[in-house]
């Protein structure tokens, strides 16, 4: 699999490059961000891929997350995909919810989107590989994160790869779709009726269905607009206490659901995935 | 004078605004970014003003230029101002380097730019005149630094205001604007052809002419792509060798002109203001 550079600039020592391939799972062009932390000029680093949210490309946590800092000193690789098949061609939808910067990391069943919404094959078989042949990274040391649809992204994906991740956290994650407004569209939009498929891409839903996480760090804005309506970390604590699963769920007072939160608790989270992944 | 707020976000424990006004001197509604560290709640704070270099706004140091987290460590108030008038009736150019986006820190006499383009007085005199009647400032503990063309400015409203800046430091500057390309267009376009005029907007000229700021400090990435036909620090140099002026003028292999290179180098020039202005 051959990938090309878009652009690379040296940042925090380490180099930030842009770079975009002939996805064979979405049939597109993918652009995809990965930030090199000067360890790697040592050995191979460790690796935590960041899922975006809503609207997003691989570009606005490149430029609003503020993980470099952060990722410099610990030595980490920070992978970052787009969220959906864009370009000529490619099915979308007028909401911004849905459709192109909507992918919700499934592999869709259903018309117009089957052909090119592929997101879940994309981020957990491709990009890995092309990752794993072009980037230092230590395959056996990867973690996973994500804000908001990407949050809901990082921990379904976690949830149905046990061991693979040693280190899994989300910022203001969806994490349970079957449950709320945005998923409610999405899934049946993408997979079609059966709530059985659904419930494989909905945290809450895996959790109660016997996935076992070892630990999960949630950062969730108090000031957050889609608070109530939308994420409901509360229905997270209630599975992973009925479940025995330790989650550090941490109410950030005043935050709202924006990169300003985000890239407040970057650094922590980053050292939270460090901590597993170096121990 | 009043202040309209257009958002607010809490970040790194403090407040990221943008604001918007009418300008008495630009004769348009400005618009800038204040972040304001959690260390306001206790009395008012240092301030540094962050100019912004060619064809950008208020918010690509905002959004990319990584300072709040030393800001609120160090307890500074950071002010990011547009780089020019803008709107209905605001002449401009095609080029990118000439009108809106890219005002240069000037008070233009010129035909089209005379009647709004009067960013000098605007950075100068009237916003910082805002932001004291409006944010917790410690008006006595001022610094300045800025960004390629807001370098130049950073340089030039601090040579030209002896006392008023405890601390000055600059990210890949535009040091001689009389002597290289983007200034020999710029300086005459907006100031007409007296060259006298230029030289009072010219960081090396002021300190020929006699200008002496206690010290300055200047980053600058050597794989700039501007390097060697713009910013010439060696210019800059060579003033403060003859003039006696301590110049820390940093080198950064690999670095180029992008935000990249900013954000590595931010924290560090945060804490050498707040060194100075804590003094």
């Amino acid at each position: 699999m051959t990938i090309e550079t878009v652009e690379t600039h040296r940042a925090h020592g380490g180099t930030q490059g842009v770079y975009r391939h002939a996805s064979g799972a979405t049939g597109t062009t993918m652009t995809f961000a990965v930030f090199v932390p000067p360890a790697a000029a040592k050995g191979p680093c460790p690796v935590v891929t960041y899922l975006s949210g809503l609207t997003c490309t691989h570009a606005n946590v490149m430029d609003k997350g503020e993980y470099r800092q952060a990722a410099a000193e610990l030595g980490l690789i920070v992978v970052c995909p787009d969220t959906s098949p864009r370009g000529e061609g490619v099915a979308d939808d007028p909401a911004w919810d849905m459709g192109q910067g909507a992918g919700f990391y499934v592999d869709a069943t259903q018309a117009p989107w089957a052909p090119h919404f592929k997101m879940w094959s994309y981020v957990t078989q491709e990009l890995p590989a092309v990752i794993a042949q072009h980037f230092p990274v230590d395959t056996a040391r990867q973690g996973i994160t994500g804000h908001s649809m990407g949050g809901h992204g990082a921990l379904t994906v976690a949830l149905r790869h046990p061991g693979r991740f040693k280190s899994t956290s989300a910022f203001a994650p969806i994490v349970a779709p079957t449950q709320v407004p945005w998923g409610q569209k999405a899934l049946p939009g993408y997979l079609g009726p059966d709530t059985a498929l659904w419930r494989q891409h909905d945290a809450v839903a895996l959790i109660e269905d016997g996935a076992r996480p070892p630990d999960l760090l949630v950062d969730q804005g108090t000031a957050d607009s889609f608070l109530a309506g939308q994420l409901k970390p509360e229905l997270l604590q209630a599975a992973c206490d009925a479940a025995g699963i330790p989650l550090t769920l941490r109410l950030q007072e005043g935050y709202d659901h924006s990169y300003h939160f985000i890239s407040t608790f970057m650094a922590e989270h980053l050292a939270w995935h460090a901590e597993r992944l170096k121990a």
